[in-house]
């Protein structure tokens, strides 16, 4: 590996383009975020993403004498393999290969963006010794990685992972994507901010609580809001909390008995609720098995920048380097390059 | 492989030990079945299998030219590696060696019962084009066997495919393993007979349907009575019936959004309800599922014979030859050997 080699990273999955250059010891050289434009349909997001590849193998000529890029990690959502974007439905784009998301000359390898934070929480997080296990983000939506026998599983032909879609309440409340009674319509953070604004509007008595936490009554809530408020006791929130609760138990659940996972790791936003979450839903958890342990709920270790990290691994599998990672000392969390 | 050469083969997943002695290209040399004495203790059930397989390598005699088996395949339930069996509550044992179950001088390997039973359906049987799905058997229990990458999956720990008990109706009735809402409860060969005598004998109007089935008041009616009954228009057989379908479709979609199985082997006792079963339950579950289509529903083609098969897999297996089975043109269902 020459001086100051490295990858360019690149996660497509969520509202922005999360980015950075990633050395072949983990070092995290550069990130960077940009706006997808998904608004403007699938071919300007090809190219936005072109450019930004483009920008940054230039801001990493600093670090590698000139020379371009070592390999290329690309985290798209949708249906893909490592050399195809299949399909995505909330982009448009159909049957992209790889090599057309870049000018460069570098091999560039394609991965799923949930399951790319997956493998990037198996390698360097909260998942490093453990090679059987559920990667849950909890954010806007719920997908889940299933990380099976050391790596994530897509299913037979890569769609699998849709824990945010399984019906958890069978008579439930319709869900934005047609069926009934889903995860992610009672628990995701957009669910838990969406459910306990429309309780309040719906509740004629309404005497909003006031406390140290954003009032409710002055602009949309967020789910934050929504937890702390049920934390201090309020009816409507803690309904709403209680709920998603129930509904991300029954998952884990179902999840558990199926796969029997060593672990359970939870990431995206509503993590950040700490033991507000983690502490009864691992009760619930329990609860809800009878004749098995529950496995241990853990958090997710990267944060903001997991996507960009299994990226990253992408990248330095392209450039040959299939093992990349297992000798990382990454502590992203307390890294000072990370912004 | 000297000519006559044989494996035994030992399923003793069920309320009987059924077992087989099978030659290197599938030849079903010979069947048998004895009672497993579980009542008598998990010492007593080791040395009915110990004495079943010397039995049956006496019966070897006559193919091996007095040579004993090449290998031994053992099927049992339970939580068990491929030289342990660990444990298994409905048995009793811990913690036995593999060549604790025989006296004989052969190669022996385990297996978990019902995945041993998946195993043969892959290789041998409905799933054998396929590399990811689950098979499905549903009689007295429900327990499923998740094939994934071509192997059947039995999670961190070996205590995966437990379909049967994941939480369909969070709501409703106590399942015998103490859980709620289990789909073992709604949806098994045993609950549906259960179940429908339970309603029969709350309702205070009965007039017993009187038809070309079995009454069911000659006797403890059974599952395949109950789904004529359903089929005639019976109400209270009708509403059971629609409560185990509504079950099994809420378990399979959960099943399907989560490992996106390229189909699902439906065997055991209940499968032979054909069309009764799988043309409701695959509109249901589709009906269940908005952004995807269903993955088809298969009946499993190796019916009581499926988990002797599979272990005679694990006998060739043990005996060198790890691809037992790929070359194999197995039609059991037709075999006159087979009893």
């Amino acid at each position: 590996m020459s001086p100051g080699a490295y990858v360019i990273a690149l996660d497509v999955g969520g509202t922005s383009m999360k980015a950075g250059l990633v050395g072949p010891r983990g070092e995290i050289l550069r990130t960077d975020r940009r706006p997808t434009p998904r608004e403007d349909g699938p071919l300007r997001v090809i190219e936005a993403i072109r450019t930004f590849i483009d920008d940054l193998a230039e801001t990493g000529r600093v670090h590698a004498d000139d020379q371009g890029p070592a390999g290329i990690g690309l985290a798209v959502p949708g249906l893909v393999t490592a050399d195809t974007a299949v399909y995505a439905a909330n982009i448009g784009w159909k049957d992209v290969a790889a090599t057309g998301f870049t000018s460069l000359d570098a091999p560039i390898r394609l991965g799923h963006d949930v399951r790319t934070a997956g493998l990037a929480e198996r390698v360097l997080g909260a998942g490093r010794a453990e090679s059987d296990f559920l990667f849950l983000p909890i954010g806007t939506g719920i997908a889940g990685a299933c990380i099976v026998h050391g790596e994530p599983y897509g299913g037979s032909a890569g769609w699998g992972g849709e824990i945010g879609h399984i019906p958890v309440f069978p008579d439930g409340e319709r869900c934005a994507c047609g069926q009934i009674g889903c995860l992610e319509t009672y628990a995701s953070a957009a669910s838990v901010a969406r459910r306990y604004a429309e309780r309040l509007s719906r509740s004629a008595s309404l005497r909003p609580y006031t406390a140290a936490v954003p009032s409710p009554t002055a602009g949309a809530p967020r789910a934050e809001d929504v937890v702390a408020l049920a934390m201090r006791g309020d009816p409507h929130a803690s309904a709403v909390w209680d709920q998603a609760l129930e509904a991300l138990s029954l998952a884990l659940a179902s999840y558990t008995l199926l796969l029997d996972p060593s672990s359970i790791v939870i990431g995206g936003g509503l993590a950040e609720a700490g033991p507000a979450l983690f502490e009864p839903l691992a009760e619930r958890l329990q609860a809800r098995l009878a004749f098995r342990d529950a496995p241990p709920l853990r958090r997710a270790a990267l944060g903001v920048h997991t996507g960009m990290l299994g990226a990253a691994l992408l990248g330095w599998q392209a450039a040959g380097l299939p093992d990349a990672g297992s000798t990382w000392t990454l502590d992203v969390l307390r890294s000072p390059s990370v912004p």
